[in-house]
């Protein structure tokens, strides 16, 4: 080994070093791992030389960090007063530490098993808690990906829910920018008028005539502070829903969204401490009314019970959720922000009722403090009540005053050439008040203050109404105090720190610590998205080399990183294709074939896109149907519009006739759009493009190591060949349109921000760096080998449902429990949570088929835990045999109590056919490392019949 | 309150607000905390007015970054290829993260409640497992402060343990010049004989006469390799020791110590992943051969067994140990580096042996490939043998190529004007190779390649003995794997994130994440000690700012922050007083008095700086009696060199006496060390310079945030007036001898870097930065409160020891168990363990009164936790009663039997006189939140009996 190979990442990344992998090779019973793939992949698309690739030899640790570090001297951070939706904050340090740089937190997954997520439920819970008071509505979900688009949501709630049969939404013309250019492409492609209109004074909207919505920016994006109640009322009395996107730090001080009578409130928390990141990640917000929380998207954290009666966080009403409704869902937002949700509710947390209050107070007694001061040079604003944003008019003079304040450090927005404006916030400083009023021509010195200055608001909107007085928001003011909340949340969690998560398609991989180092970069974190080109180039280098690289791996030709969730990069895509075929005059191709086996989201995806989902099915094997699909291409050959198709499948298998299936698509003048979901069994072997792709969405929380933050952030870029490009994401604001490879992408945006969510795309940058093709390669075949060597050692003891070629699976298994519960009553979901008992998160449970378990082991994982994990399983069969037996009565043991709680075996009498060691203690291994489940099994329904998603009283716990 | 007044670091550093604080007034009986102070504090020392402050007012925790930024700009990191000791590592960014920046390790206390510490012992074992590997010795310790001192311990090891009368210790010429430094200033101190000499190739020592020991750099300083083993045979011969100072990287590749014949090998462990920050902190090491392990100094870790006979870590032979020992201690080294040998030991377990052995071969490649292009201009090397360092003959032209070197990035080590080193390590790329060879004048171009490079070690001490052996440095190699076992290990200590430690004079307060931010920035974290002073001004201004600010609070003219440790500190302030009485020709003062109630070290320094220790009474009151003191003084009038005395006392309170104290010792020409573990009582209140001291030390780990690090790093400051400012130590290495205020510091060094642990002293920095001088007075009243307002809540239930003036305590309060073990037979052994199962850290035991707690809960606590510690106290004592009253046995109960695991209370049969649920759960609260003890309690003694002190096999633990 010389010591170049030595430092390479991908031997610290893979899990499995050679000697295991050989081991395991012989147990799957091939030579090699060359052998091995050459077995699993059909050799139509088989990849086996790797072309003279676009990515540059692999980095090491080091060196990745050095070129980081080169990208992040070409940014520029100066002090942003853009405002429009992105404010400069003050991230207490606590939080960044013990949140966002640590791995309990961010390495963790979805809450999908309530049992071990409580310490993120609770801190979600505190969210939407905070959401809901200082909106004044009743049930806030658990985030959103933007303010944007969850405006967009907002719509479509208001289209649902209104009893109105008009198909007109109207907007408040003083929207954010990228609001109203995301709410003008969404709503045609659904089929929505929009209709943008300056609602301001505007007691009248009956000349509108009806319509079934109207959205109110809260305060204005000029800054204006009005009352819409009057505006809301006349909309409502038309049968409309009134939305109001309103501005979370505002609220602590004028009147709220809910008091003003509206039924939506959505907007963003980044002001709560996240820092704007040159768009992104943040948590939207998206609050509704008594009667419409069954309508709000997204994931709704909510209070119910466990085993023993105590109460117990999990996911509301998920029902409702895009995986369930399929194409009947009412949105298709699947991950969220749940990470930044958690910095923004930990922020309120620690600042408490008095704090925001003071925070909110400090910022409009800064704008009030500046307007005055402007209008001492006689400068004319535009409104005489503001909260933190002025509109100054500088006839001819704006670009003149911008460019002034740039040279000052400080960075303004030209509205028009007539019109700066100017954001104020929490880390606005006396100084970058002077560069503003210098820029404006004000003296070389002044001197300023804020203190006794008051605001600009109006005294009719001042709020009355009190928030967060739940305890929560009054216990945890001290650092230590707020650094031990943390801790005793995440101690609840189970995340990738403590062991495996092997979730088939969610590929929960390492987060290397070196991938996140340059996320906390002021020079990466601290960028508006509006920000100068001149500013941001390091960052567009980057985001031009990680589109690159994955066009290259991909087989595409070109990619929009902007979407910021991989059901956005569905929805990107679909929107790709249905513009391709609206320029070719074909608008009449709206139909979008989906296999059975499908992923929910596609087909909710499809509708968003103005598509008709028609199903094709899949064989015994879990294959696309070819006949099926062949007549379904026949039947709608003159409206087909798409085929989605994921590969390897969502069964997990390499399927054979995937080019066959391309090509009938093709041949019928449809556009293939390939789920990246799986793509981590691909890399290095084989590309979507070369197979008959022409759009994907990939997940870069999947294959490419963003952490799933517990649920959020997600990043979805969308591939795609190089004629559907001119319909890719395009953003009113972008910096630059054209992307890797020279293509311009010219479709309206999906994200808010132009770049969707830049400041975690150096962990994706990072890995592909130090992985290089060759360690992208290696990974995608240790991740096939776990897969196969779990499929192997487990089959005996769980059917492994669908294998392809040669028998082989790809890089997740699924281990058929029905046998099993057919024998002993022992039911998927108890095997789920005895994992848990046995200290593991359970695998993707019950998709794609009901009653099975997906396993995804991916390339990280060690032999020694992969051989715990078949232990576990191994012990968990014997186990169901007994109560099989009936040495156990099927109501009564190990496995249908799962999960124990230390206090379900401690506490009282034991009474059980079982013994307390057997409950907590099947393996021995277990004494010296135990993850004690803070709660027993969650009653589900109880929950969703006792809906309560809001922090419950601190007596519940007593 | 004023958003200026919102941001204060002082609100969230201190636990209790301000209507908390009026309760805890209400109870203790005091109208404001203005009121208690002046009750508490004597009036003859009480401050009450502050004066004009040298402290800036209290900066914004982002505006004290911004400073430290600042200040960090005003370094150049430039690659150090001076060697000497300290050399760049890459320290694996999973290890940096999950340890140097995760609380849970950095806030841990020191070891000695070894059940709640069982993950830092795993570690520090492995840390020990692999010295002794490496060294081929038989024991090693948890850690030395850092190589000049392990020296220096090693030397005074073999006075104690050699046979010979001889007074004479011989030191290798080639050895590092502050390790000569040391050993020629504590050697004088302690009346030792220091003969260095060139020691290669000198078989024969006879000449040097009679011996006790002997000491070898290995490597040389200067580089070269040659064999010790004729030189330490002859040595041993005439019943001397041998000291080998070895490189632990070369050591993978070389012949150890002990296979040379060592009985003693020290080092550092600096390069296994520690950065070099400007001189540490670094843990250094040492190890012994069998039958000297209980002359090692400091702490060792060893393996024991719990209750259930499981094995279980804990400090071994701790009674050998200087606060069991006091004047007859061998060493007075308390505080190690358990932070940095945890890092250093991660390092060998990431890496494992192939992977140093990989390390330690690319690093001499890497040297034999310099060596070999420098031959090619006809450079003459001085040595033909070497590992990783070159001295290279350049008669009269030594600073012109270091001059140019530095030009080209790279720092190079002018020996002499006719010698250039040069230390290739780790980090050292092809680049830097490539600049140093263009500094001796080589070719702008060229290509270097050290693959198939041997070495330049000579054969015959090829290294054939193997090391790392143990399975814990094989299994975590992936980072998967890796942050796993770093979770784990930290799921079974309490640390601060936990809870309350409230530990009596060890002030475990907050340590704030935005002071530690800074610890890791490249700017103070990659700095040399010896980097020209041009290239280091940000750390040396920072130095000269923090030494003012801790000046000023203490009253003192001047500061030295080279002791980098309590212990050090107490040495260096002693021997300035030695040096002091030196210069008037005092030499015959040197009886040191030393209350009985002082901390052991107090007495293992006075002996380490030539003292002699009489100790002086102390009253029923835990005072000082001032009859004895004045009888003392009298009877050693003529050899009086000082008084060393603890204020407030090591009891707790402010003793009323303290001038006339100070004021006899004057009188009779004695110097007065005050003792400043206990400053935490008295910033902003009172200072030691002000009332007759006229040195101390402080301890920065204590009452300036630093943490404690599991135990250690420590920083020991020691404080002067300015007639000892000459005596304080100095650095032959030093890039400036002035200090803040202008005062040269002229006496000998007491660490191995002349600023002592610099890397760390950011933290400090920030913290008296954000806090200010009124910031820093809050928190010591906020102390003093809580110390009192437990000591009223909890004395009707255990008596409180020692009050002052109007019966307050100072910070910290000693409950005195010794009536309850008398009425029940609970010890005070079994409350410190009970206080396990209620989730808190016990405090200070048994010190500085057998059978006593001595809780010290910090001014960061808030209301409630420390409300959680008097619940947890008044139940101990009313179970204790229920013992008393005979409810349960004397030999089984839940207080005898503390801790409880977990598996204690699940596993088999119950057949305690308590339940279950009383084991774990005698409060409510803890079902929710749980701290799950790893082990019961530890035999002590058996661990003592059956010495272990290397990692266990594996199968112990099954």
């Amino acid at each position: 080994m010389t010591d170049f190979d030595y430092y390479a990442f991908a031997r610290r990344h893979i899990g499995t070093n050679g000697f295991e992998q050989q081991q395991m090779l012989t147990t799957v019973g091939y030579d090699s791992l060359d052998d091995l793939v050459d077995a699993a992949v059909p050799a139509a698309i088989h990849v086996r030389e790797a072309p003279e690739s676009a990515i540059p030899a692999p980095a090491t640790e080091r060196e990745a960090l050095a070129e980081l570090r080169a990208l992040a001297d070409q940014n520029r951070v100066r002090t942003s007063m853009i405002g429009l939706g992105y404010y400069g904050t003050l991230t207490p340090a606590v939080i960044t530490r013990n949140v966002l740089e640590n791995p309990s937190w961010y390495t963790a997954y979805t809450p999908y098993q309530p049992e071990i997520s409580q310490g993120r439920l609770e801190a979600l819970i505190n969210f939407q808690t905070m959401v809901t008071d200082l909106t004044g509505l009743d049930t806030a979900n658990a985030s959103m990906l933007d303010e944007g688009t969850a405006v967009v949501e907002g719509m479509l709630l208001a289209r649902r829910a209104s009893k109105s049969t008009s198909n007109r939404f109207i907007a408040d013309a003083d929207a954010l920018p990228q609001t109203l250019a995301l709410l003008a492409s969404r709503a045609e492609a659904v089929g929505i008028e929009l209709v943008v209109r300056d609602l301001a004074g505007a007691d009248d909207l009956t000349e509108l005539g009806a319509h079934f919505g109207v959205f109110v920016q809260y305060p204005g994006a000029s800054g204006r502070v009005w009352n819409p109640s009057s505006v809301i009322a006349a909309s409502k009395e038309q049968g409309a829903l009134a939305v109001v996107a309103a501005d979370l730090l505002a609220l602590a001080l004028i009147t709220s969204p809910g008091e003003l009578g509206a039924d939506v409130a959505v907007g963003t928390s980044q002001r709560f401490g996240v820092p704007m990141g040159f768009g992104g990640p943040h948590a939207g917000y998206m609050a509704v009314r008594k009667g419409l929380e069954r309508q709000l998207p997204g994931r709704l954290v909510g209070v119910s019970q466990d085993a023993a009666g105590h109460p117990a966080y999990r996911l509301s009403l998920q029902a409702r959720e895009q995986h369930i409704r399929r194409e009947k869902a009412t949105s298709n937002i699947c991950t969220a922000q749940v990470l930044l949700a958690v910095m923004a509710s930990m922020y309120a947390v620690y600042h408490g009722p008095a704090g925001i209050r003071a925070i909110a107070s400090a910022t409009a007694a800064k704008a009030r403090m500046l307007a005055d001061a402007l209008r001492e040079y006689d400068l004319h604003l535009e409104h005489d009540a503001y909260f933190d944003t002025l509109s100054v008019h500088v006839p001819g003079l704006a670009s003149t005053v911008v460019e002034r304040a740039r040279d000052l450090g400080v960075l303004l927005w030209e509205h028009d050439e007539a019109t700066v404006r100017i954001s104020v916030d929490e880390a606005t400083t006396v100084d970058d008040i002077h560069a503003v009023v210098r820029a404006f021509g004000g003296p070389e010195t002044a001197s300023y203050s804020w203190f006794q200055v008051t605001n600009g608001l109006p005294d009719e909107l001042r709020r009355t109404s009190t928030y967060l007085t739940h305890p929560v928001f009054a216990a945890h003011h001290s650092e230590t105090a707020m650094m031990r909340y943390l801790k005793s949340l995440a101690d609840r969690d189970y995340a990738l720190d403590r062991g495996m998560i092997p979730l088939g398609s969610c590929t929960m991989k390492l987060n290397a610590a070196t991938e996140m180092e340059s996320v906390t970069w002021p020079e990466f974190a601290s960028l508006h998205p509006f920000a100068p080109e001149a500013d941001v180039r390091g960052s567009l280098a980057l985001i031009e080399q990680l589109e690159t690289w994955l066009a290259e791996v991909t087989g595409y030709d070109t990619v929009s990183l902007q979407p910021n969730a991989g059901s956005q990069g569905e929805l990107a895509g679909l929107l790709a294709i249905r513009g391709y075929h609206h320029a070719n005059g074909d608008t009449e191709r709206t139909v979008c074939l989906i296999p059975s086996s499908a992923h929910g989201t596609n087909a909710a995806s499809a509708v968003l896109a103005g598509m008709s989902v028609v199903v094709v099915a899949c064989d015994e094997l879990g294959n696309v149907d070819l006949d099926d699909l062949r007549a379904k291409v026949e039947t709608h050959a003159a409206t087909l519009a798409a085929l989605m198709i994921t590969y390897p499948s969502t069964h997990g298998v390499y399927e054979h006739d995937v080019k066959d299936i391309t090509q009938a698509v093709h041949d019928a003048g449809g556009q293939v759009y390939v789920d990246g979901a799986n793509l981590n069994a691909l890399l290095g072997f084989a590309r979507f493009g070369d197979f008959g792709g022409d759009v994907s969405h990939l997940n870069l929380h999947k294959t490419f190591c963003i952490p799933h933050g517990g649920g959020g952030p997600g990043v979805g870029p969308v591939a795609a060949k190089a004629h559907l490009a001119p319909y890719l994401p395009g953003h009113p604001l972008a910096q630059r349109t054209d992307h890797a490879g020279g293509f311009v992408h010219g479709g309206g945006p999906v994200s808010a921000a132009p770049y969707g969510s830049p400041s975690i795309l150096p962990i994706s940058w990072a890995y592909v760096r130090m992985m290089g093709a060759e360690g992208l390669r290696e990974a995608t075949g240790a991740a096939v080998l776990a897969a196969n060597y779990i499929a192997v050692r487990l089959r005996e003891h769980y059917p492994v449902l669908y294998t392809g070629e040669n028998g082989l699976v790809a890089h997740e298994c699924i281990l058929d429990v029905r046998p099993l519960t057919a024998a002993t009553g022992v039911t998927v979901d108890d095997v789920a949570k005895r994992l848990i008992d046995y200290g593991f998160h359970a695998p993707t449970m019950s998709f794609p088929v009901a009653g099975t378990l997906m396993v995804e082991p991916t390339e990280s994982e060690d032999l020694a835990e992969i051989e715990r994990f078949i232990e576990a399983m191994i012990a968990i069969k014997a186990e169901a045999d007994a109560v099989g037996r009936g040495q156990w009565p099927a109501d009564d043991n190990p496995l249908r109590n799962a999960p124990h709680t230390a206090e379900s075996v401690i506490a009282g009498e034991w009474d059980h056919a079982y013994t307390r060691e057997q409950a907590v203690y099947p393996v021995r291994s277990l004494v010296r490392g135990k993850y004690w489940v803070p709660v027993r099994r969650i009653d589900q329904a109880y929950g969703d019949r006792n809906l309560m998603c809001a922090c419950p009283p601190i007596e519940a716990f007593a």
